[in-house]
């Protein structure tokens, strides 16, 4: 019954809101005795920032981690590792327009249908600056599996259409919109200038590797690998659909084709299954894919509900990404590899007792 | 921490193993006072039983649920709905081919990296036996939900490329592979044929509606109706995949095309969204599609691995399902209702002390 | 949100209710590999069963338990070990007189406040029928915990005010009133007999003594070893009170007089602490006692209150414990056998890792 | 599996340690659009703030709250409601005497065995500074409870075998020491002062009422009422025994003796059972007894253990509350308040689905 709390063993509970005083994370489980690099946590902040380049939020954040508490002399105490971003950039104002209107795409009239009252500005805790939390928790997250040599890497894969070919993950992490294809890159550029030209938002696909995932993670039921997974990238805003390996793909394919045999000691000849089978780690890279609609928020007009109930023509202003996906490629990382210690320690507890 | 427990304020604990004496729930939170009728439930296990067609698994079960505790002359009590039903057809020597081999496609050697142990008699808790818990705890929510004005469910709407271009949901629940549209099923079954006479399997999608929800359930952050449904339905043996409403046909679209606009009060002119907006319902029909990946277990001969690391060329004998979906058709029917209930459960609770 | 559930890695949800069909435990997180003895959990049930001798209630049940799922050739497989017995001698009908009456000392007015609906057959899940289910899980963790060096024993201390000053764990196995005394079984049985005769009831105190526990069992907060066991304690019908090793005489004292010293290597020269300080095992027995007030229903006339408001006075029929003390000594064993085994199973998960 | 959370619906979940940067507090499931009193929360840190008298710790800390998250304009916005309050005078240096020892009385030992390492610089986690986010919590719920007709009362019963005759609510809450008696005040003081005086401390008794709750609130099973209050209040540090109504004194009561009988309408006659019949509140006032021991730290010499495993003879510098019982009351208040807020939302939760 907890709204902001993911994980069993390594459990991240957020808090904060779009236009609040601060968005941060309490991580509980967290091993104690480890050495945390904090500037890794603020390069990954970095990555996620809005006001980085054209193509994100031009809000403007310095998103500067503190931490509350968890941490000795640089290493991990035991006590639950607490981090804080506090909100500079809030302006509640840019939403006036939005106290009687409900956006098209925005969780607006659902909100208010659940709860009864609506912040009208933003999205409060449905905002994407709650990612921040998440960003940092999994950073945390990413250097304990980096020491366990598991590499936990988030990209885009398609924007408008354009798909990068080749996947250099180092380039991602160093390019504007985290493309790990030089070349599509550009092109992929091209069509998110095309869309704000249009005063349009574009979607695109995300994808998630880890690597160095040894086989037998994972817990039957709803424990999961692949279960747990599709709950975390599921509840980053924008994403609307999510599929490992050939996902979609194995729908239309026979038996023979789609399952990957052995060839050598325990190998898999193919990855079809994404790393993941019957919900385990079968010791192959572990692929994701996120399906990315295009931002909501657009400068096109678009008919919207009035709290009243009349429909009305209407074009938003304000800041908006136009396009989630260099953004979302930072967040589905993070839940990734939260996912992927939680299930680590999971299996360190069971083993040791067998 | 609890890999058998799934939902929030409708708990579902599910027990028991493919080989073992029962498989069963525990169903904590059930509203009290509620006429439960167990033909219902019944009827859901009869759908998803093996051996009631060619097309799927000839293990014979007759599948008799029994209630353990929870109702008095009918009616729930607020006491645990606890529900089982017997294994009787259990053929554990059908396995012992298996002692020494990992299947492709199976977890086999994911679970004896994960716990140095493994049952080789079928899945255990990961065996699609387990799935009948979770179809009687959806017949329960299923029933609850109807008299809310909600009906969930689930049907094939793909099989080895064959689309369901019209869907009659009485149709469906009637058609052995839980087709909703007559002439797509016969030329489902052709493909079904086709791969069993081939030794082989076919894969396809599963679609489930939920038509009455209302607008407002779902909650922020983890607990998004989306996330809820994508951890629910991925946790499923077999799914690949889960999409809402559109889901990665929005990955292509601009936003001016992806948002579905109002049109009259608040309705929807459109439903791309698949009935979940930010997470949170929208008033549209909830629209769910899993990716499910063609049975692994075939006759024709694969590589699979022994445990001494040596590869072997083998192809396997037993009764296996030719393609899932009409199952797991099922199955999703069932997640999605106790995610929804669940939801449904948790907006009482908050309206009430806002 | 569970009502029914309690443990973090070792999960027990309980099922079934006084008049039903039967009560049942789900145990998940249970190590596999494990040799079970059916048998023991047997013995602890037989202990535990009403109709055993003049001093607990005639009610006859054989409470014989069966194993649902976990179990394969005696060793457990991982999957949650289910367990059931079926209740035998429910007579509801011996609860017609309370159909408009509220018990003194019953939760009868409560419930019906609380859920505005009330199961007059009984006690419904507030029922100590309930506690077969507890007693059949704290028999699993007795057991793997008997594999670690580790053994928990209830016994009775004190009834009627007449004290055991000697404590023979194996005389109070065998005892028909669980008392590790001879002397003191004597007098205790003539202090209930008269309570008897008098058509009264009689109140006492239960200890738990856990042996073999090393230092280093429990966690911080909300964790700690004392807070779960006052939790699992406190959660027997019938107790009012927990204190573990000198409790409140501890309020009494001066800190110099309170505090066990250390005499040799890490060994305290006295336990006043009951084998817990800070929350942690310290590497002494612990010692845990409970207040059991005496049983609520008694054959004496009390005042009582009719659903309509008004009060009678009215003698209580029926088959009751004269004193419920018998019973909660091997209630209160499991329950604290089961905080054991679970911070047993924390603790491995967390060295393991640091 | 979540050592840093308590609570269902109204979830708490702790940060911070004892010589780290801040501590604080993220609460889940705070009811929205409640106007939420700051300075009332302030004013409760400060009942429990040390450096206020001569009888607690010395340690000076302003303990400022500030508000992280979920208030708007003064209002609760439904996200998570997170307070902080920075440390200001850890000195961890005052505990480098520690480095080699293990106190009597303290979790040291049990730490070190626990983690396999130790932060020698006080408690920690365990340290009572943690208590400061309870009672931040525990502001919040009482607000609210208020709103509902509900006070809830901490206050000193009993120090070093001087009682509290009377109850005046009014003037603990001014009491230096939080004693609810004028008369009894003095002479507590008196004692504390000759503990101080011996370089020794003292322990006592802490009560809370509540006064106000409905019949109604609590659930069956793992979920009654007092198993709760009984958990929260064990939890916290010093306390070593929890009873309900009369406790421990019921064991020595006959049942016509113990129950209290109905007078008019529902109306209990007397309240021996602390206003909790068989876990569920009754009507009557919630009273609940905490055994608070001895401050483990003081200033006599004792016997120690030191890492190498060798006793050496010590008497410890530094800050210590010669009695833990005033503090300790205000969080003992706030830990009944989070229970019974709580359960008052699982109440609206489920009466609703009737």
């Amino acid at each position: 019954m907890s709204y902001d709390t993911f994980g069993t063993l390594f459990r991240v509970t957020t808090f904060g809101e779009s236009h609040g005083v601060a968005v941060g994370v309490v991580i509980d489980g967290m091993p104690s005795g480890f050495e945390l690099d904090i500037e890794a946590v603020q390069r990954d902040l970095n990555r996620r920032r809005p006001g980085t380049s054209r193509y994100v939020s031009a809000r403007e954040e310095s998103d500067r981690v503190e931490v509350l508490s968890g941490l000795f002399e640089g290493r991990t105490t035991g006590a639950p590792v607490a981090m804080m971003v506090r909100n500079e950039s809030a302006r509640p104002e840019n939403y006036d327009e939005l106290k009687e209107l409900f956006r098209p795409g925005h969780a607006d009239y659902g909100v208010q249908a659940r709860y009864g009252v609506r912040d009208h500005r933003g999205g409060g805790r449905l905002s994407g600056r709650e990612t921040v939390a998440r960003v940092a928790a999994g950073a945390v997250a990413k250097q304990f599996l980096e020491s366990l040599g598991v590499e936990v890497s988030g990209f885009v894969r398609r924007i408008g259409g354009v798909r990068a070919e080749s996947v250099d993950l180092a380039y991602a992490r160093k390019s504007e919109i985290q493309c790990p294809d030089p070349e599509a890159e550009a092109r992929m550029i091209e069509a998110i200038e095309s869309a704000v030209a249009e005063r349009d938002s574009i979607g695109g696909l995300v994808e998630v590797w880890a690597t160095g995932v040894p086989a037998g993670l994972g817990d039957p039921v709803f424990m999961k690998l692949d279960a747990q997974i599709a709950w975390g990238c599921m509840s980053i805003g924008g994403v609307k659909g999510v599929e490992i390996g050939d996902g979609f793909a194995l729908a239309d394919m026979r038996g023979s084709e789609a399952n990957d045999q052995f060839k050598d000691g325990f190998e898999l000849d193919t990855n079809r299954c994404g790393g993941i089978v019957g919900g385990i780690s079968a010791g192959a890279p572990i692929v994701v894919r996120l399906a990315v609609k295009p931002t909501s928020s657009i400068g096109k007009p678009q008919r919207m509900a009035r709290t009243d109930g009349s429909v009305v023509e209407h074009a938003l202003e304000g800041r908006h990404d136009p396009c989630l996906c260099p953004r979302i490629a930072v967040v589905a990382e993070a839940m990734v590899a939260i996912v992927l210690l939680d299930a680590w320690l999971r299996r360190s507890s069971v083993v040791k007792n067998s």
